[in-house]
Parts: structure tokens; C-alpha cells; sequence
């Protein structure tokens, strides 16, 4: 049986890694919808891009038409230090389950940052190398993009300023500790550093902080000081084109065995592994050569997918950045605790957005506590302690594995594992005692933010 | 150039990885002294361990003369999850460093204990379920045996009880969080559930525990429960006849490529990663079949090879196990405050101890603040930011690099980087916060130990 060759873990050779990024866009016949400027509600130029961020991500940002874009040799070489990441047969989870479905995941853990998040870091830290900048600021929640853009930044000796949600920056010491290991600063945001920080001090004293909050902090500090742009780790067009290695990767892997999935799983929360993990997948369905469900899993608490709008509407708190057309929540929309940091954003993608919107996605949400009881079973099978991020893909995978079982049909189940979960015990220690809290926004919540969209004709 | 061909990372096939156990002492002309029965002070008999560990593993620690042990298929499949482990080549780190060196690292921190600890692990569970028993209990320092273990017992179904050393218990609330997503019980040692870890309270009431009084807890808990046997992660020949899976993997790997290292670095602390990464290489030295330099690095707090006494000593503080011959420091030594707990032993493996004591190997002994700067900088050269314990045979590895570079020497280096340091970044915040503590004992404090050893004919 063919099947029997497969090994548990599927490493391309060196010679095999893909060494352009694919750029999904290039393929779709109607185009996510373009930044507007929040002044003028006209599409935000190159130029006008250029204060916040470098030159070389803007012209990747904005490009629709072209397919692909040479990875430069010093991130392929950076890439071979951790990558090829491997695509896992998930021999064990199949047994345990008992189902004929094949289970593939992507693992994206081992790396010190211990997510996907490292993929795009490197490439942004790159060009702002290259454009001969003195640093960049960016903004982290969960701490995975903060600690793989510190990683980029010490690699190629850029200046590294994060601003830390403040309730994470106190309950993740260990994360800003490793960020400081490689040179980066820590600053707990709110903070008053910055004007916009100062003002959200004022208006809500004692505030633990929101990302959007520290989004607009990080810009303020990038547009303010000489030599400084500002990088961001998910949502935009430029981190899906650098995600789109992870996808590139796993296609080259199944093909090398003659497989074809049925689905593809992702966890959504700005959409930089689900946009990655899709891209050549989504690519083959747009250019009709192919078809594949592709589904998306955010968490029940955050749906801006399953339960927000399609608008244009503010990326950030204070308003300081462009406006992006998506499905989203209101950018006043902050979620009830949800140990799943990553996925806390009140909007998506723009591209996986407009993707949704055709159709040619599907999306489901999930509980926390399903989420972490998928996670902790998983560990156990498969011997990886998953993020919370990751574990919602877990959860909709084993799911859809055990309606193959009960149905007797042999799908081919890919899966995003996009990292570990060793920063993330408190959240496991809540769920063992029982602590965790379920709670998804009523609609009347929802419609409060709603109302508070900017109004775009 | 050949050198060009060899990639980032060298990765076995499956069908590349080691199907047998490679037991070193078959090849030692004098072999490593027998464990002793503490009251007869005669060699223990299989009879006698029968009651503490189990049969085939008690075959096995008393075996000198046969050369290997299949790997049982169950145990081979549990490899396959997270093995075959990377050897890579540091590019990165011999570019940074300037030197002519080859520097090659086997790493095995990949897997979610973080460690080499699970390829023993997961060999003693599985024994210990053929047998039918219960289940088991060990102790645990630093916490990536106790890790390795609950993953093990998981997925063997087998109970697994923890004693940890009380400060680490404290200190390491995710540690003991990660043992218990995997269903390990985990209780703080010295506990009211022994009777010898009632009498170290009732004497040093407060104390926050040791590693050998854990041992004491965790063998007396095995004895006296129905069913359960007691497993240790280092010391035991055992241990290193499992972890030869490192060597041996390392050795297949460097001959894919003609590669024959010049010297062999590891950490030592009980010396299951130095026996199990020497294991082939120092078979073929035994053999007189090629020359090595293999060098044990140690702490200077804790410095067993270079600084202690090659005589039978107590292997716990409750003296509850058999005498062992090995360098030691006396086995109610407590080493300073040292943030590589998996290296704080106050005695070295029976066999490694035969082998420094023949000649065949090196030690030195390095001091923290040294260990945790060449951990910073290879965390940010490589990417991997490394345990305390691996970082021992980094600093090792740098010097020995800088060394070729004086002499313009292009030797090959191969080292050991057992793990990951994702749960000591409070030891990391010591460092970077200057409040690292360097101290080594004196003469006359070692003196003091030295003088409590037993006295055996």
C-alpha cells in the first residue's frame, strides 16, 4: 500500500524549499479591497505608506497582478536554520480516533518564537535592514511576533522596540524576557512614551491594554523617530505574501507522495498562517485546476469571521492607521479573556476577507474549553503541547476526522500547527482547575460596536 | 568544495534510524565497577534491584558484554514523533566566531520535554508496561525528566508519580503544569507522603529540598506501593544504553557525509547525554579503531569529575539506594544556587566515571555567568535559545572554536545542545539583571564531604 511509505514527518530537502513567496492575490479575478487613507477615504498611496512602513513591504503590499516575488538569499539562508519545517503524519492521532481519515499538520513550533510568526519577521527586518534603517516598533499581544521579531532584529543587528499588551507583559514575564535575550526593548502599553499612550492613560486610568492600543503606540513611536518604521505581524497583504513559505512547503511535501487533501484547517485571527497555509492551495482553486475546502476556526469569543461585517473600519485603536476593508468586529471590540492571545484581533485579513466573501472559504468558531480539551488530547497522542492559537485547528480537525469515522470515508486532512504552547500554562493551568470562562459576546454586544463603524461610501 | 554540499541541517531518513541500543561496555576491557548492596556492601544481584526497578530494564543495567539491544518497534514508532533529531551545522556561528572550525551540534530539544530525556523515558515506561505494572515514580530537579516521563506514562497509559525537588516546584509552576497536562501526579519533595521525607522535615524542617532526597521519596513510594517500580533519568547504565540513540544517529549522520569529527563536547551532569552522544565514538576508540577528544564540561559548583573522588558512594541522601562507583563530591553535597538544575548531581555515571578515570575522556568545569554569555550569543547567532545545562558544551564549543582560530586550525567540532531553555528564563533574568551568582566551592568545604563518604573495602 502506498499509504505504508509515508514516514511520520515529511522534510523537504534543502534544494526543495521554495525560494519564491507566492503572492494569492495575483490569481483572484475581484481583488481584496485597497487601504483607504482615514482622511481622504481614498486608497492610501505608496507615498503616503512611506513614513510608516519600508519601501520594499509597501511596494509588496500594494502589488495585486504579480505572482511571485524572489525570496532574497539572506532570508532563504535564515529560513535553513529553522526550516524546513515539518509536515507531520499524524499516525498516532488516527489510530487513537479511529478513523480512516488521514491526518497531515504542518509544524510551525520549532523555532525559539515558537510560532509561523518567525517567517514574515525575518523578511520585514530585512528590508528595513536594507533600506538602511536604524530600527523598527511594532506592537505584541500573545508575545510570538515580539519574540520572532526580536530574533529578526538581533540576526541582522536592527533595533528592536515592541510595546506589550500590559496584562500580558504581567502575566508573560518569561515571554518579554526571552524578547530581551536577543537586545529588543519591552515597553507595557499603554505607556507614556507616546502621545496616543498618554491620552488612553487619561481616559481609562488603570487599563490593562488592547492591541489595537499598542498597534497605535508602536506607529506613533515609528512615525516620530529618525530612521524607524513600523512592522506588524498578521493582517496585511506583504505577511501573507511571506507566510505563503509555510503553504509552499506543505504543497511541495504532499506532492512528493502523490497526496491531495480534502481540507485544509487553519486558526484565524489576523490571518497570517491561515493566509499562508492556503496560498498555493487557494491559488489552484482560483485558477480552477482544483478544488479543496478550506476552513477557518476562530474562537467563539473573537468571530469576526462567523458573526462580524464586511466593512471598512479602523486596524487599530487610536485610529492612527489606514483603514481596512474586512470582516470585523468594530475596532472597539475587546474580547472577554481568551487565553488564545493570538486571535484577540477584532478584524481579519483583508485578502482572506474578500476570499470569505466569494465563498471560497468556509469559517466556524469554537469554545475555549473544547479548544483546550482538543489541545491537552492532543499532547498526549501526538507528543506536541500545542498554543492555544494552534489548538483550534486541532479541535475542528479532530472533529472533522471523527464525522469520516462515523461516516466511513478516507479524507485527507491537512492541518496548521503553527506552535507550542511552553508560554501558555497559565492558560493550561485554568483549564485543569476548571477556571475557564466560555463566554461569547451576545448579539446585542455585538451591535454595540457595530454601530460604532466609520462610515465609508 | 565538498564542505558546500552539507546542509543546514542533516536529517536521517527513517529508515536511516538506529534499529538497536549501543551498550559501550561491551567494548571496555575493565568495565565500569557493579552497583553494591548498601548493607553487604556485595555487588547487587537482579534479585535484589527486582523490587525497584523493572526486569528487562535491570537485564540491561547489569549487562557489560553485550554490545546492542534491539529497540523494540513500539518504542522505534514513539522515536519517530520527534526523532530522527537534527544535526546541524552552525554556519551562522562559525561565520560570527571568524573560525576555520567545523562546528556541528546534535540537537535534541525539539520535543515538547524539551530534552534527550524522553528517548530513556519512553524505553522505561515501555518496559515497565510490558511488565504490567501500575505504574512508576521518579524525581525531578530541573524538570525535563519528569516532562519526559509523564509523556512517556501518557501514551503508555501508565501512572506516573512525581517527587520534585521542592524550589524547583516553587519556582517552575509551568513545569509542573506541563506534567500535569500529561496526567502525572507531581508532589514537592521532601513531602509527609514517605517516611523518609517525614524524617528530612522533622530535621531540616523548611528545607526546600535536593534531587537526592527526591530520589530517597520516590524509591521508597515505589517499594511500598503494589504494582509500581521506580525510574531514573541519568546515572544508571541503563540510562546511557537508551540515549546511545543520540550517538549513534550523530555518528550515521557525520558518515552520510564523511565527516569525522577531531573532538566531542557534552554537558555532564549524571551523564545521560555525554554517555548516550560518545557512545559509537568511544566504541570505536575502545576498539582502536579512530581517535576522539571527548570532553566533559561540568559546572565549576558542581564539579564531580574535576574536582571530586572516584570512590562508592551514596547515589541519594536518604541512602536507600545501592552504592555506587563513580567521581563524586559526597552525596550530601548541595551545590550553590545554579540555574542548570539538570547538572547539580553530586555524582557522575559509573561508566563515564570508568572512562575519565581510564584516560579516554576530558573534563573541565565552566562558570555560570560564562555558561549563560555563550548562551545569549548563541540564542541569537543560531536562533536556539539554549538550556542552562547544554549551555555548558556551548561555551566549551565557542573556546575551542576561538582556539582554532588563533592556530588557524580547521578542526571539527560536534556538540551536544540537549535541550531547550523555554522554561528558565528566570535564570536568564538573573543574568541579564547582573544578579547571577558565580560562587564555587572551597577545598576545605569539599573537604568536608569528602570526609562522610562510606568506607568500602
Amino acid at each position: 500500500m502506498k499509504q505504508e511509505k509515508i514516514p511520520y514527518k515529511i522534510y523537504l530537502n534543502e534544494s526543495e524549499m521554495p525560494k519564491a513567496w507566492y503572492n494569492l492575490r495575483a490569481d483572484m479575478k475581484k481583488k481584496p479591497a485597497p487601504l483607504l487613507n482615514p482622511a481622504t477615504h481614498k486608497p492610501m498611496t505608496a507615498d503616503e505608506l512611506a513614513g510608516v512602513f519600508c519601501e520594499e513591504l509597501i511596494k509588496q503590499e500594494l502589488d495585486n497582478t504579480t505572482p511571485y516575488f524572489e525570496i532574497p538569499k539572506e532570508i532563504r539562508d535564515f529560513y535553513k536554520m529553522y526550516r524546513p519545517s515539518p509536515l507531520v503524519r499524524a499516525y498516532c492521532l488516527e489510530e487513537k480516533l479511529g478513523t480512516p481519515a488521514k491526518i497531515y499538520y504542518k509544524f510551525e513550533g520549532n523555532n525559539t518564537s515558537g510560532s509561523h510568526k518567525l517567517n514574515s519577521a525575518i523578511a520585514q527586518a530585512y528590508y528595513a535592514k536594507k533600506q538602511g534603517l536604524k530600527g523598527v516598533t511594532t506592537e505584541t499581544g500573545a508575545g510570538q511576533w515580539g519574540t520572532a521579531l526580536s530574533m529578526a532584529c538581533s540576526y541582522f543587528n536592527l533595533d528592536c522596540k515592541v510595546y506589550m499588551v500590559k496584562c500580558s507583559y504581567e502575566q508573560k514575564p518569561f515571554r518579554r524576557e526571552v524578547m530581551r535575550t536577543y537586545g529588543a526593548s519591552v515597553t507595557p502599553s499603554p505607556s507614556t512614551e507616546t502621545e496616543v499612550g498618554k491620552k488612553i492613560l487619561a481616559e481609562h486610568p488603570g487599563t490593562t491594554g488592547s492591541l489595537g492600543c499598542a498597534i497605535s503606540e508602536a506607529v506613533e513611536k515609528a512615525v516620530t523617530s529618525d530612521g524607524y518604521r513600523y512592522v506588524l505581524g498578521s493582517v496585511l497583504n506583504q505577511v501573507l505574501l511571506h507566510q505563503s513559505v509555510i503553504g509552499l512547503e506543505t504543497k511541495a511535501a504532499l506532492d512528493k507522495y502523490g497526496i491531495k487533501p480534502d481540507m485544509i484547517i487553519g486558526c484565524a485571527g489576523g490571518g497570517s498562517n491561515l493566509g499562508g497555509l492556503i496560498a498555493p492551495f487557494m491559488g489552484e482553486k482560483l485558477r480552477g485546476e482544483a478544488d479543496y475546502r478550506i476552513i477557518a476556526v476562530e474562537p467563539a469569543s473573537c468571530p469576526s469571521l462567523t458573526r462580524g461585517v464586511y466593512a471598512y473600519d479602523f486596524c487599530d485603536t487610536g485610529m492612527v492607521c489606514p483603514l481596512a476593508k474586512m470582516y470585523t468586529l468594530g475596532s472597539d471590540f475587546i474580547p472577554s479573556a481568551n487565553h488564545a492571545g493570538g486571535l484577540r484581533y477584532h478584524g481579519m485579513s483583508s485578502t482572506l476577507s474578500e476570499l470569505y466573501n466569494q465563498g471560497l472559504i468556509e469559517a466556524t468558531s469554537v469554545k475555549q474549553t473544547d479548544v483546550f480539551e482538543a489541545a491537552e488530547y492532543f499532547a498526549r497522542v501526538e507528543g506536541i503541547l500545542p498554543a492555544p492559537e494552534s489548538s483550534h485547528a486541532i479541535r475542528v480537525a479532530i472533529d472533522e476526522a471523527l464525522k469520516c469515522k462515523e461516516i466511513s470515508e478516507e479524507k485527507t486532512i491537512v492541518f496548521g500547527l503553527t506552535g507550542t504552547g511552553y508560554f501558555d500554562m497559565v492558560a493550561y493551568e485554568k483549564f485543569h482547575d476548571g477556571e475557564m470562562s466560555d463566554y461569547i459576546p451576545t448579539d446585542e454586544e455585538l451591535a454595540i460596536y457595530r454601530a460604532k463603524l466609520p462610515k465609508i461610501d
